[in-house]
């Protein structure tokens, strides 16, 4: 798969540059391109401890993203999956680096313990009181001695940074952070291997399956399982986790590996809050791309049994956007729906008049209801007629219900009539007119002003002008007419329906898709069933 | 490709508990599962406009991600790429609605315009004070009358959010929002399509070619462009934006559509600040997810020409980790590389019996090249006789250079000397170990103390214990020995070295890739090398 890069071997460089322009000058680098790629805090006064981490690239907001205010002083930012140089990290640590001294942080492999740890060694000769910590915090391959460094290497990037940041000494940091890190337990899973940039993606993983216990470089999981939904998912990811997890109130920290979508994280963190462990999680850090694998759709759980001042120092303020805080964990409140819904039935009233009139024009629609059908077929799917003869028919058998006597509520209750009994756009659009219409009323405009508030409202909402081939085109003409009597509206409908015929292209509802040909000559069904209606009531 | 989530029709209630369960009690739902899907704030007491907004689902964080201090008071969450129900959002609305009244935010879809029009006026019907902006910054398709609405909605929840959150009346929020959104242009591109949950993916875009003035639904782009690279594709976007610029200082929001891994965004992020528009803007939100698309791989760019006051209400606190901030973009400070990256040069001085002592090592060294080799080859590469004897031999070429008389000196230049001339992990961990010597010594220790110092340094960065089958298996009881003599010493290597034939299991280095009866009689290369050492040591 293609992905957003220029030339492979620049993509670190690219990103790195891409991060401290985002940084609002907060971040800087090092002039050591292409090869030493060193990000720092650009405010940085070296008189607190300085924590210097970083790693391979592709994981990125990992770790430059996690450098700033709170957390790191620094990141040293190796090729894709590969771990920097000796010469790059002692660049970093030299650069930050003063009398409270600086703390390496280190995920657990080999050549991210030999570069930094001997950058340590060279840093130690100018005087420099340097410590390393190794994270490893993997529990997917339980025999093996040195388990890995993954996401929940966080929780020692934010709990250091907050100790740094408030003065705390390496010497401490250090013992703090050894703590946190003996602690830390995460594994991951994922569908579908990641994309190294340049080269051809892995089909490892069947269509299916899913892999447990994967490291954050590609590595094959420990085992491929079936997979079946979401909720096995994080069944089989907490059941990993349980068996490590001691009593005590847990943060968890759920980990985008990079191409899980942010839909499905939330579905993962609903499962994880109602997981098998979840009496011992308390908090939850995420869901958010933390240390991601590339664009690897998947997940990593951390947890870390914390006690309250840890607590604290994760919820130490940091302007970073990439660290999403730290949120207590809660049932999820549900509020009572709000009355209302149900729609306020108006009291039934008599008036013949009105009874009369609404029969005419549901009875002139219900006439029309093939010839409509027969237009409406030239644009769409030919059943305009159908569906206003539908709603006409179903507004009289309902006649002994609408307050005949009280046209200001007549208005809305029609509305409410026609949004039920109509399907689609028109019956949520004459819904809208009506209720619109009826509000204007209310407020004791006449008849033809209030019928022409409803127009506007509907236009606005449907977004139909005059001329876009739709039933405002005689409708509006109509209601600008109406004071000067039935006669004067019914021929300006009348004209504006015929109208529609010239227009071939139509602008607004579904005619929009049709090309202009096929419009040419064809009169709008929903102009011409205003036409109509005007036309039989003026008589 | 399979996706983490459980029944599809339950995707968005999964995700809506998932994301109220993250939010630390922030956030409540209404009581109208499965069909009504609410999200509200759980401290909202109706004394301010009320900021109501959603659509479809898939497009997380929006808008449910952005509910709470400072941005909306509910979402409205319809099912994936698809309008909520009237009912839906009118029982949004009458939860939040107070005298102050509402504000719906509405992105440019049929659906959507018509479902939350009609539920505003509903609303109006119990006497509430709605009103509704609809947000078309779409510039993809310059003719179409009715332009969509994606990212750029941020703006408008941003701005409205922070002007509802200081008390400003519904009227002039509405009147400045629409100023908003008449500036704001989006335009998205990607290199993929979305995956639909439960539905097949669609293989629309052919490998090497972009969707430009794509919708956030999986709508098709307005056009299909070869894909060269990060540049070509931020260049091809920001083209469709400069027609649309005026003057002015204005910000770009840029959206991760969902599957572009944070390293791609990064990159995006340079070739926007280094853009022909890169002049305009002065503002960046995000690189982020916001609108997305699911797992869509692809970004847009909004931009909008703000001025001091809007600048200031989209920096308005929220604590919401969806909202990335805003920052201004700033040329990259590039910090001159710290002194010390050249190792320190010692000055050279003469030892006769050390520069014989340590020939003399070296000799052994290479005169074992073939046996280490062969010993190699049982477990790994057969190189260690090869890149010992390499080693011993430039040391022997840069004797002259050695300060020979000042072994607390010498140590560290042995050890830059090793890291240099030998490859891999066995130089690095040599460094180290007379690196760590070199600082024991310096601090007073005897030989023996600063060697075993160099040895705990070396195992603490390399892992190594005593079993592992490693040189440390010979090095650590020798060392141990030591002060009883060379004798005692050469013996206890050799013992440690002859014991490594049995260990059956490597814990450290790359034999741990080697099963145990490929290892099974076979002495470990790195341990007959330090026994080779000390028996001719001893003479």
């Amino acid at each position: 798969m293609t992905q957003f890069m220029n030339k492979k071997e620049d993509i670190v460089t690219d990103a790195v540059d891409g991060i401290i322009a985002a940084s609002g000058g907060k971040l800087a680098r090092l002039d050591g391109y292409p090869h030493i790629r060193v990000v720092v805090r650009n405010d940085w006064d070296k008189s607190k401890v300085a924590l210097v981490s970083g790693g391979g690239s592709g994981h990125e907001p990992a770790h430059a993203g996690f450098v700033g205010e709170g957390m790191l002083t620094a990141a040293v930012c190796g090729d894709v999956f590969a771990s920097p140089s000796v010469d790059a990290v002692l660049a970093g640590i030299l650069a930050v680096t003063g009398s409270a001294g600086c703390l390496l942080i280190v995920k657990n492999y080999t050549g991210d313990r030999l570069n930094f740890g001997l950058a340590a060694e060279r840093a130690k000769a100018f005087g420099l009181d340097v410590s390393m910590v190794v994270v490893d915090d993997d529990v997917a391959l339980p025999d093996l001695p040195q388990a890995r460094g993954v996401a929940g290497t966080l929780f020692v990037h934010k709990i250091a940074g907050a100790l740094a940041d408030r003065g705390v000494s390496l010497k401490e940091i250090a013992e703090r952070v050894e703590k946190v890190i003996s602690g830390t337990k995460t594994i991951g899973m994922s569908l579908d291997t990641c994309t190294v940039p340049g080269s051809p993606k892995e089909t490892r993983i069947p269509k299916g399956m899913a892999e447990l216990g994967l490291g954050i470089h590609g590595e094959a999981g420990v085992e491929q399982i079936q997979y079946t939904n979401a909720k096995q998912a994080m069944g089989a990811v907490v059941a990993k986790l349980a068996d490590h997890m001691g009593d005590g109130n847990h943060v968890a920290l759920l980990n985008n590996l990079g191409g899980a979508s942010v839909l499905e994280m939330a579905v993962l963190t609903n499962e994880l809050a109602h997981s098998d462990i979840a009496g011992k999680l308390k908090w939850l850090i995420g869901p958010a791309s933390m240390v991601t694998s590339l664009d690897m759709r998947g997940f990593s759980v951390s947890v870390y049994a914390s006690d309250d001042e840890e607590l604290e120092t994760l919820s130490h303020p940091t302007s970073l956007s990439a660290w999403p805080g730290v949120s207590e964990i809660t049932p999820v409140t549900v509020l009572n729906l709000p009355d209302g819904l149900a729609p306020i039935k108006p009291l039934p009233s008599e008036h013949q008049e009105t009874r009369d009139f609404l029969i005419k024009c549901c009875e002139v629609l219900i006439e029309s209801e093939s010839d409509l059908n027969a237009l409406d077929a030239k644009s769409g799917d030919g059943d305009t007629g159908s569906t206003l003869a539908g709603a006409s028919r179903a507004l009289i058998s309902t006649m002994d219900t609408l307050p005949l006597a009280d046209h200001t509520q007549l208005y809305r209750a029609i509305g409410q009539e026609l949004s039920q009994a109509m399907g689609g756009s028109s019956g949520v659009l004459l819904a809208i007119f009506f209720a619109a219409a009826g509000d204007a009323a209310s407020s004791g405009l006449s008849m033809t002003s209030s019928l022409k508030a409803g127009l506007v409202r509907m236009q606005e909402v449907g977004g139909a002008k005059l001329g876009d081939r739709t039933m405002v085109d005689a409708l509006l003409p109509a209601l600008d007419a109406l004071n000067d009597g039935w006669d004067m509206a019914a021929n300006a409908a009348r004209a504006g329906a015929d109208h529609t015929a010239t227009l071939v292209k139509a602008n607004a509802g579904r005619a929009t898709y049709i090309n202009a040909q096929q419009l040419e000559g064809h009169t709008d069904p929903g102009a011409e069933a205003v036409a109509r209606l005007f036309e039989h009531l003026q008589g």
